[in-house]
Formats: structure tokens, C-alpha cells, sequence
């Protein structure tokens, strides 16, 4: 039997130092993760493997709604476009941007519809008709759909796609303060999935230029690429009262007068899995983190023709220890040399491979190595479970810190506007009064992008780095994906 | 907090027995799975608890696809029109259903683009790349996705929708017989999907004249609604080499010869959910099989001022017990009387209903209530986790039996063309020669529909009943949904 794709056997053709996205579009493609030869450019096929990853980060996702009280929901994908138009900012952000469906059968429709690319215009006249009371409040519920841009740019694997996997939670208040309650609550559920993913992140709010079409503001969640752009992987949003006033979503206050909700939403998408790839992959292939990896360790079985049924007893016993320990171990039992097996497995990011032989069961261990620093070492086959249990928390820790200490070192502080330029390949942390003007100005000169402030405050003060007030906060800046 | 959707406690307007339809209608907004009120005809919302149940349902489609050694993928929504078109059975079978992207951003599109309303034509121009030689056969894959067809006649949730939550899996094989093998698993995996959901079904193969766009033969999978009409809730077809001529889906054999691929697949819809409601709920509401629903014991404290305490105490420990048993338990401590809970938990067709009071706890039970038959008894408090995975096992293996009972008393044996009418709400098991001529004037006569001729042989032969010929088998005639 195949698995569905186009795997290949072949060697990555370039180091990711070389050249950053040849080899990511090149790791993709043999790890299988995904298949772009499909005919139209930008919307690819999730082959078993990426799909098997999406879903468990999708995983992660449900898990975190659920413990923050978000239900499940479906909304149609498509959308009058008497609905779309309601919010002008918003179908501004969006005009060049939508598919539009306008024959159904061999017949044009009355209102052509818009293949969505974002579900708030799908959802709120159905909120306008949920919300009733104060005790209808806060509403709060989520979607995990397929979203659609015609993207202009060029198109990359799970990075800027045309059809996009798309995680969408949606939620009503009955003030601002609970409303921005709410995207605390949303950016701790960023750090708990991104913590799964040992993907470091910052949460940044965005210049008033950048901000999501008909937010009131916008927290952008940014991951740096190991060429020292940055990666928008999510964002989180307040909308004030500017969704609900043109959709009609108001609520009786016990006092019996009637009050527009306030709003959040919070989206992440497939680029998760993209930031996965980018930030833990090596000249191998994928280092997957041990909570997504559908296989968490590997089992080689090295023997001779003497030891064969023994070694094999051995496997065995060890495969059914590990799964009984909760953990998604594989027995290699295939033909094939041990050699051509590590590298299929080390393609496919397997963060522990366990090989055990002759001389392993004469000392009662299996010898293991790492996906992530290939350091090798020995683990106690009587107890096993819990030896690679902990290897995988152990992986998964220094994956993270790891990732982090990369991340860090792209960031430089910037004061000096004299410059003539900011390197490629590195972020700078800037003073910034908040003025447009200044933003401007400096976005113009260096070519990079006002991220944003930081959401968490951070202590650093200093000068604006154009007009050079005095105490201002910081802002980062960088050239992004 | 609100329940997104339209819950409303009013009762039932209709009896199911007076007008199915109007009861069924009513049903599902009542009982909130789904609501009906978005802008576009036929796309429905899909709200929390409708939601769950159809997840259910395809995690036992999921469980069946991986223990039959089917890998999950997810292929693009958009189909270039030029793709579409390959087959020309099955453009002609989709022409007037389908929606069709046309312009995208503020352009119009080169070529135009389908959405989906089935994958074969964005699946196959991948399966030639995907399919070389011998060794990648067979080829099983996946997927659930939404669909869409420009339904013309009246719509009705989950039954006829112009959004469709879809499975179809596809498969390729060296040859007809290795497909066919494919076709016979495939009906056990509905056997298996359909006993958790306690449907009757039949599998009967249909006539030349109803089969699928492009098929060599389809086995389509019936149950029957109490209004006597049938409901195709799936289907499983073989394409034999019809699709794979055209897109190019060959292998190359040992000797180095080079053959079509010959292909199945197999699909069923939210259908099955509306099977579930229309052949199980009665006139409180829904009733759902123990397995799928997401609740399956609620426990109703029943307590006085002075036993409060203890009462709740029992409860909590009765709801520990059960979750540790693997059963999904709800302790329903909301304010509110006992009677006015349990009309909610009946109205969402919560299989077992538990009370506990000061009487139930001196003697060391619960009493239950089964929501399909309303039989009462008790369970005792000590063994509560074992009790009650016994009481949901029979609830389960009854409504099967009782359902099974129902549908077959719609059938009768007709052979006689004399008659002027068959009765509205009945289904005729006839003798037909397989002629296309006997098979029209029967339908044109009767105004039904030959459904097929069973794909499990039966025993029974009998006159043709349009031409006499002697020694023919059966076939199945109905008025359908």
C-alpha cells in the first residue's frame, strides 16, 4: 500500500542556512506533508502526515476552548453579499481579497455570495439573534473551518495559501472590560498551544495601520523565521462596538435599557504548523515536538540472523510497554536496513529513536538518540515508559529553549535614525512615541514594519527614535513573512 | 452564559404521528442542532449540540477508516472547471447542481472554478501522480469536508441542504475483484457506523438509470422515515476503470505492462444524523442511541430543605462514579424543579435519567428512567458505574430491535400490476426480470422509485412483475425523500 503524496526518498537539496526557503519548500514536499501539484496555485492537498499534525494541533486548540467554557459551532461558508457589506472597513480590508460564487447551476444568483474569508459577517446576524438579555452573556463559541484569500503574493506551503485551515473563536460582552478580560483569556490560550508546539512568540499590538479591518485593536502574534523575519501565526481582537452597531447585536441590561456588545475574536491557522516546520527543522528533515508527533519514539530493531526472534521479542514488548505508558511508539518491522530506516524516520521528525540489539538486551537498556540534538544515550528497558516519558519532556523543554535563545538573538535595540539601514535579518527594538508620523517615517526609511507595543508591558523606556521624545514606551519593528 | 443557537422551551407543536414533517422541522430547531435562520436558503448554522452529535458520528467513521487501513486526507474545496469536466456522465450528472466560483478579488478568473459538490474530479488528477506501479495499490484514503449542490426542492435540515457535511473515502485497486473486496468492507464499515447509531438499513444495488454520475454500479444504502418514505443515508460505489481512463490513473504491473486502476468510494452525509432524530425522537423530543449522545445519564437531585446537603453529596459521588466507569454523566445542579429538568433532558433525548432523593439514598439506590421506552426502576448506588453501562447496552440493543420492527412492517410483497395504486407510506418488494422497459412502467405506473436489487442476496424469486417472466429475484420500490 502507498501512503497518499509525494514522498521521495531523496536528500534535502539545500541546507536551511543556505537558503531559508528553498529548504522549506523542499522539506515540505519530502516529508509529505502537504502536495502543491494540485491545479491551482496556492491551494494545496494535506496528505495523510501534514494532515495527521494539523489535526493535533487542532487538538490542542479544542482542549483550551473547552476549559475556557467556547463551544463547537458551524457556520456556513458562504456569504450574502448584502451581509458582507454591512461593516465598510471591514469589506474594504477584504475587497481585493474574496472569491465570489455568482452562478449556481447553469444560472446566475440574484446576490452573488462570498466564499468566506473570515466569519464575522457569516456570524453576527445570527448573534443579532442569539443575544437577547444580559444572561445570554458573555456568548462564546469557536470554529475550526477552511477559510479563502486570493492571495497576490507568492504562495507558500502552510505559510500564505489561498485555502487556509482556519481557527476562529468568536465572543459577546456586555462591556469593554469584560470584552478585554477576554482577550487576556485568549492570549493565555496562545501560550498554552504554543507552549505545546515549543514555539516562542510575542504578543504585539499592531499600529492603527495594521490593524485587523473593523477592530478596534488588534494583538498580533509574531514568530520569527529562522532568517529573521517574522511569522504572524495568530491574532487576537477587540472590537468594541464596531461589528455589533451595524449588525444589530444588543442585549437588555437588567435595568431594562438596551445596550450594543462588545466583541472579541481570536484566529489562528495553519501557519502554526508552517512556523513548526520553519523554526525546529534541521538539514534531516522535521523535528517535530513530542506533543504533535503522531509517532513519539521509534523502534529499531538491529540484529543478526542468530538473534533475530529473540531481538524481535524484544521490540515487541518494548512497543506494547510504551503504548500502555501512553506513549504513540512505532516497531519498525519493515525490510530494510537500520541505516535507510533512521533516515526515513529522521525525515519524518520522530523526536526519539530507540534501537535495541543484541548487546542492548544483554545490559537490559535500549540505546536511544535524539531527534532534536542527536545525543545519544541508553534507557532501562525494565522501565522504559517512564524513561522515554521523560526523554520526551526533556526534548520538549530544550526545543523551546532552544527555539527562544534563536529568537532573542535576531533582536538588536535601535535608537539611531542617522543609519542608513537595518541589516537584513534583524529586528529591532525602537523607542516610539505613537505617532503615525514618526511610524511612517521610519517604516519608509528602513523598508521594515511597526509590529507593534508590546501587550505585556515591558519596563524599557527611552527616546522616540524620529522626533526623540523623551520616556516612551517601546515598539519592535521587522521585515515579516 | 448562552447556548449559541435558538433554544426555546416551548413544547412540540406536532405529534409525530400526525404530520412527520412539521414534528421533525419543529424538532430540530427545538432542540437546538442546528438553526435555520441564516440569510442563505438550504446553509444552515450548525449550533453546539448538533455540532457534537455529528462529531460523534464521524469519530466512528474515523474509527472504522483506520481499523480498515484508510488514511485521512484534505483535498482543496475549489475545482478548475477543466477538471471537472473530464467525465462526461458525471459533469452531465452535476451541470444544473452546482455553484461555481467566477471572479476573484475584483477580476474575473481565467478558468472558473466548482465548489465541491463530490472530490472524484479533484482527487484523480492527483491520484496519477500519486498511483506508478503495483506497489502502490491499493490506495485508500479519506476525507470529511463540507459539499455543496444548488438544491431545486424544498430543503430540510440535515436531510437535503445545500451545504453538506460529507464523507467520502476513495480507493484504487490492481482490479475489479480487488475492488469489489473494497465494496464488501465497505458495507461492513456502514454496519458498523449504523449499529452505534441504531439504524436499520438496507443495501441494495440500484438500477442503471439511478446510478451514480459515472459509476459501473452503486450500492446505495437505505433506511426508512415513519412517514414510510425511504432516506438514502450513503453509498458505495465501483467506478471500474471509468474515472481512471480519463484522468490517467494506471500502475504498472510486475511484467512492466502498464493498467487502469479500477476505483471505489464510498460516501455518507449528515443525513445519518437526521435519520437519528426522524426514526428515534417521539413527541418529547429527541431520542438519542447511548452512543452517540453527549450526555448519556443525566442525574436529577431531588431533595427538601433539610437534606440538601446529603442529597447533593450521593449525587457528586454518583457522577464521579459514573465518568471513572467511562460514561458520559451530567449532575444537573442548576436551580430550577426537578420536572421542569427533566422536560429539558428529555427534550435532548438523554438516554438514562437518574434521580436521586432521601428515599433513593435510605436504600441505597437511584431511580432511572429509560427515555425511549419511559420504563423506570432503580440502580444500585454501589455497583452505579456497572448498572448503568447495562441499562444503556439494552437502551442501545432495543431501540435497534424496535426500530428494525417498524420498518419492517412498511414492507409488503406486490405482484400484481392490476392494482390501480400502491398506498402513500408503503414499500413493495417486487419480482423484476432487471429490464430497463419493466422497470419504467412499474415506476411510471406507481410513481415510485426501484431502489435495486439487494446487494446481500436474498432467497426469494418470483414472477417479474411487469412481464411475468418466472425465477426472478426481488427488488425494492419506495416513495423517497
Amino acid at each position: 500500500m502507498t501512503t497518499a503524496g509525494n514522498e521521495k526518498s531523496d536528500k534535502l537539496k539545500t541546507a536551511k542556512d543556505d537558503d531559508f526557503f528553498e529548504w522549506y519548500n523542499d522539506i515540505v514536499i519530502k516529508a509529505n506533508l502537504c502536495d502543491n501539484r494540485y491545479p491551482i496555485k496556492g491551494m494545496n492537498v494535506w496528505t495523510p502526515y501534514g494532515w495527521k499534525l494539523m489535526r493535533q494541533i487542532d487538538a490542542f486548540i479544542r482542549r483550551e476552548m473547552d476549559a475556557t467554557d467556547h463551544e463547537e459551532v458551524c457556520f456556513p461558508l458562504l456569504i450574502p453579499e448584502t451581509e458582507f457589506k454591512k461593516e465598510k472597513d471591514h469589506i474594504k480590508g477584504f475587497d481585493e481579497e474574496v472569491y465570489w460564487v455568482t452562478h449556481a447551476g447553469l444560472n446566475p444568483l440574484d446576490i452573488r455570495l462570498v466564499v468566506r474569508p473570515t466569519s464575522e459577517t457569516a456570524m453576527y446576524p445570527m448573534f443579532s439573534l442569539w443575544v437577547r438579555s444580559h444572561q445570554d452573556l458573555p456568548l462564546k463559541i469557536f470554529q475550526i473551518v477552511n477559510t479563502f484569500r486570493y492571495e497576490t503574493k507568492q504562495t507558500r506551503a502552510f505559510m500564505r495559501v489561498r485555502e487556509i485551515h482556519f481557527f476562529e473563536s468568536h465572543t459577546c460582552h456586555a462591556d469593554r472590560e469584560d470584552a478585554e478580560r477576554q482577550v487576556k483569556q485568549d492570549i493565555e490560550i496562545v501560550d498554552a498551544v504554543c507552549r505545546e508546539l515549543c514555539i516562542p512568540h510575542s504578543f504585539l499590538i499592531r499600529t492603527d495601520w495594521d490593524k485587523f479591518p473593523g477592530a478596534f485593536y488588534t494583538v498580533g502574534i509574531d514568530t520569527i523565521m529562522p532568517d529573521g523575519r517574522t511569522l504572524q501565526i495568530g491574532s487576537a481582537h477587540y472590537y468594541s462596538t464596531n461589528f455589533s452597531k451595524p449588525y444589530n447585536i444588543t442585549y437588555e441590561k437588567e435595568n431594562g435599557e438596551h445596550e450594543y456588545v462588545h466583541q472579541t475574536t481570536l484566529g489562528m491557522t495553519e501557519r502554526l504548523l508552517g512556523a513548526v516546520v520553519g523554526i525546529h527543522g534541521d538539514n534531516s528533515g522535521l523535528v517535530l515536538p513530542p506533543a504533535i508527533a503522531p509517532v513519539q519514539a521509534v523502534i529499531i530493531p538491529i540484529f543478526k540472523k542468530d538473534n533475530e526472534a529473540e531481538v524481535m521479542q524484544v521490540c515487541r514488548a518494548a512497543e506494547a510497554a510504551l503504548a500502555s505508558a501512553g506513549i504513540r511508539a512505532k516497531l519498525d518491522d519493515s525490510d530494510g536496513r537500520p541505516g535507510a530506516k533512521f533516515y526515513v524516520w529522521e525525515l519524518k521528525g520522530v523526536p526519539l529513536r530507540l534501537e535495541i540489539g543484541g548487546k542492548d538486551i544483554e545490559n537490559g537498556v535500549a540505546t536511544f538518540a535524539r531527534r532534536d540534538t542527536g545525543a545519544k544515550g541508553t534507557v532501562e528497558l525494565e522501565s522504559i515508559g517512564q524513561g522515554v516519558r521523560m526523554m520526551l519532556d526533556i526534548i520538549a523543554s530544550d526545543m523551546m529553549k532552544s527555539a527562544e535563545e534563536k529568537q532573542k538573538g535576531f533582536i538588536d535595540d535601535f535608537s539611531d535614525m542617522s543609519a542608513e539601514s537595518i541589516p537584513e535579518g534583524r529586528i529591532v527594538r525602537i523607542g516610539w512615541c505613537g505617532s503615525p508620523e514618526c511610524g511612517h517615517k521610519f517604516e519608509d526609511k528602513y523598508d521594515m514594519k511597526i509590529l507593534g507595543t508590546p501587550y505585556r508591558p515591558e519596563e524599557w523606556k527611552g527616546r522616540c527614535v524620529c522626533c526623540g521624545k523623551e520616556g516612551c514606551g517601546p515598539a519592535y519593528a521587522a521585515r515579516t513573512l
